[in-house]
């Protein structure tokens, strides 16, 4: 059984550089690549994808897990090996239900839907992407016909992005959520607003980009192991344990882009830094879920990053690069702006209250549709009614509304929740962490941010990909995800600074 | 056969993909990568390399070239289909007679040897490395051994870098050389020597780097299938036809070396990008040879950047950049600083007049190594002993002697003598073009470079890798390689410059 399972960490491997050589491949792509190599690098990538799906879905693969089975029983659940064989198991049958046929199908209709959403956002013209997104309807209907039927069909396509989740799971946490939110919002509607002005400046561009570095690394972003460039849309990039990258965009005329982009990314990133090296070149590195690492990101760029007492250490620090745009703008009102809430046609610029409100409403779409209760011609109305209802916003075109994303044009149906239930999941385990590290808030004045990240290490990091996310959540906080703690945030937040 | 040749071509366009992400893999670890992240980037690069090993000795792609082999008899041989199948079939005998385990142990052996080479060289103690050099020896000849009997056993090894090419063909060329340019050097040492001293000075390295763009893109470098970036060794790097990347150097107080640096890379990258694309993702892309690559960046280096017509072009504007520098140094003047000739220590840093004969010092004694005629041992001596004779200088330690190269350490016996027949194709060609183009130092005098990089793209560039070395150097000039047309261009050249 040892040398079955040495042949198991082999093939791992394989995948695993394969995997790491595409991630180098995408990095290119978004940063240094000259404009004429777009075809061929995606040809490259193509071709080791198929590589890698070609080993990952083998004969000989799937007789070595069979041969593994009793074997991963006898060892102790927990442990390295046991995980790696049942996930191991878990994606072979995903990756041999559906048909390679069907791969190349979904892979050429969402090139051409990819396409056809760019112009139609730019001409915001719903009826250009329309047919696209039709066929894209048609292949989930499929996709999710290769699978066993589940509770729901939105189920397979949720397990799909966030391993384990249910749809009426998500569904409940949602309802108890919304109601509360929305009240949150019309609270702090009925308030004197509070002044950001002073945030949309024009800041010189190093700078910025200075004092974005000075942060991350003080957070303990490990530039060994990584580096930041720029790139029109930020993200993390990581293609081994020892090299996770993050890119930054920078706004010269507004603070907010490259302060809250650039701790968001290095959340993300010092997760992928943290992941045990026990796991290196195994299925189990990168993040339990999608949810999980954005319960990191959103954890350092709002609930540190946001915060009253990070700013009492680098707000002077800030001042210092900026006299002349923040130097007569005192702490307290700086904190206000950099937290004001307004509810907006656009997620991605989305406020901490409002945001989760934006996910619920895609959700509600998406179920609406693999249920056949909302046609693909009636989605702009759809979409234009629950922003009216939830945020009290409607949007004057399609391309602020039902097109702003770029999901669905990738097929992406079931992605869009595990933003939310991040944020839930990030103030969850905040409230733990403040029970087990007393003294954080006099730590992060003092620009002092290790204890933070050790205990992200030794709770969440070091496992890897080891647990399913309702269970690493359970494991750590004792309880599933809920949103109370979330409310708990929000609402103690926003009543200081609204003074509700 | 449509069919299968419809194969070949698949197997060829992964094997060309996975040999375009090793490409960008290697770009990246020499430009940006994270310094802890060498050790998963040796990894992923060799499990590419595995992976395209395994397709490439496959048995169906051996199965495939032989029944293609009636069907490229049936072709006109000069077709590229044809074409592609006598190298698909020269490259798969060559890497099926080369077993897995050598490879890995060849891999292993030049690992260590390569570390032992660095510390032996920076303390300047040949002993460190000449344990490892035993070994690497060792492995040459075991590696000649898996080959058919040649003339000469060193005829494997050339022919490993330089297709086609004879032991007796290379001798016979520079022993014709030799004796010509060790006199044109003693004629040279015995005249007043020029004064270069204007080259070290302080140069501030943005207007260095500026001008070496301006520089270049005159050329034809084409930016938008390619860029440019810093490293500590320049190197140009070739991810497809569509992605030719250089690098270069900025040294703050020595202008040669970002200037012919830059041209001499732009050189090799201009190659890559002039393949034709009905080449792109086959086994013909690339050039004909190292020697023929050679022969591009040497022309762009020597023949062009070295020459006084681009100078008359392109002096005025180095003057207007550096006008501290160089204000009151006159063309004819800096024409010849730059032209200087001293037989020196170091390859690299080797003039046009000098540089053949460091090459020529490596093969004899890397022939007499293969011919068991000189041990290991004794190479710092016959170093030394050869250095003297042709050169005239003796090295004052083995760091600037036997030590200074990279080559061994990685076990490239063979490889050297692509250099300097680098040197010669290039004034050959050279003859010609001036022959078809009589205008062209009319042109470079008006900072024109279109005619030749047009010549060079129709008559060199396009071609890829269709033909060998010898036969392409037939095609274009009418005769095989010759030493004659590079002793015509040192001795004009240099008879003018030193009053000869």
């Amino acid at each position: 059984m040892e040398e079955k399972m040495q042949q198991l960490k082999s093939t791992m491997a394989t995948l695993a550089d394969l995997g790491g050589a595409q991630a180098i491949l995408g990095w290119d792509q978004q940063t240094y690549m000259p404009p004429a190599a777009a075809e061929s690098r995606g040809q490259q990538g193509g071709t080791l994808g198929r590589l890698a799906h070609e080993i990952g879905t083998s004969q000989e693969l799937g007789k070595l897990l069979e041969e593994l089975k009793p074997y991963a029983a006898s060892l102790d659940p927990d442990s390295d090996d046991a995980r790696m064989i049942k996930f191991a198991v878990r994606d072979y049958e995903q990756a041999t239900r559906v048909p390679a046929e069907f791969v190349v199908e979904q892979a050429e209709v969402t090139a051409l839907a990819n396409q056809a959403w760019a112009e139609a956002r730019a001409k915001s013209d719903f009826s250009i992407f329309h047919p696209h997104l039709e066929k894209i309807v048609e292949l989930t209907h499929r996709f999710i016909g290769f699978f066993p039927p589940a509770d729901h069909p939105y189920d397979t396509l949720l397990d799909n992005f966030e391993p384990g989740m249910k749809t009426a799971e998500v569904k409940a946490i949602f309802e108890a959520l919304r109601p509360q939110q929305v009240e949150l919002i019309q609270a702090i509607s009925k308030k004197p607003q509070v002044d950001d002005s002073f945030l949309h400046q024009a800041f010189e561009e190093k700078k910025q980009w200075d004092f974005g570095v000075e942060v991350i690394t003080a957070f303990g972003y490990d530039w060994n192991r990584g580096r930041q460039d720029k790139s029109p849309h930020p993200f993390t990039n990581s293609s081994s344990i020892n090299d996770v990258r993050i890119t930054t965009r920078v706004a010269p005329d507004f603070l907010n882009t490259m302060l809250f982009g650039t701790m968001h990314e290095a959340g993300h990133a010092m997760y992928g830094q943290g992941i045990g090296m026990n796991l290196e070149r195994t299925n189990l590195t990168g993040g339990a879920s999608l949810a999980v690492h954005e319960s990191q990101s959103r954890m350092w760029e709002n609930l540190v990053g946001r915060s009253m007492p990070f700013w009492q250490h680098f707000y002077p620090r800030l001042q210092e690069l900026f006299p002349g745009q923040l130097g007569s703008v005192p702490l307290e009102k700086f904190y206000k702006g950099i937290n004001k809430v307004q509810p907006s046609l656009i997620r991605v610029e989305a406020d901490e209250a409002t945001y989760n409100l934006h996910i619920m409403l895609r959700l509600e779409i998406e179920i609406a549709v693999v249920e056949g209760k909302i046609a693909v011609k009636d989605l702009p109305a759809a979409w234009n009614a629950r922003m009216k209802d939830y945020l009290g916003v409607t949007p004057p075109s399609d391309a602020k509304g039902v097109l702003q994303d770029i999901h669905w044009s990738w097929g992406m149906f079931g992605y869009f929740s595990t933003y939310a239930l991040g944020n839930l999941i990030s103030a969850q385990l905040w409230e733990k962490i403040n029970h087990d590290l007393p003294d954080l808030t006099g730590q992060f004045h003092a620009g002092k941010f290790e204890s933070l990240l050790g205990w992200l290490r030794e709770n969440i990091h070091v496992h890897g990909r080891k647990f399913m996310p309702q269970e690493l959540v359970q494991k750590v906080t004792g309880s599933r995800i809920d949103p109370a703690p979330y409310m708990r945030y929000l609402t103690k937040k926003y009543g200081e600074i609204y003074g509700l």
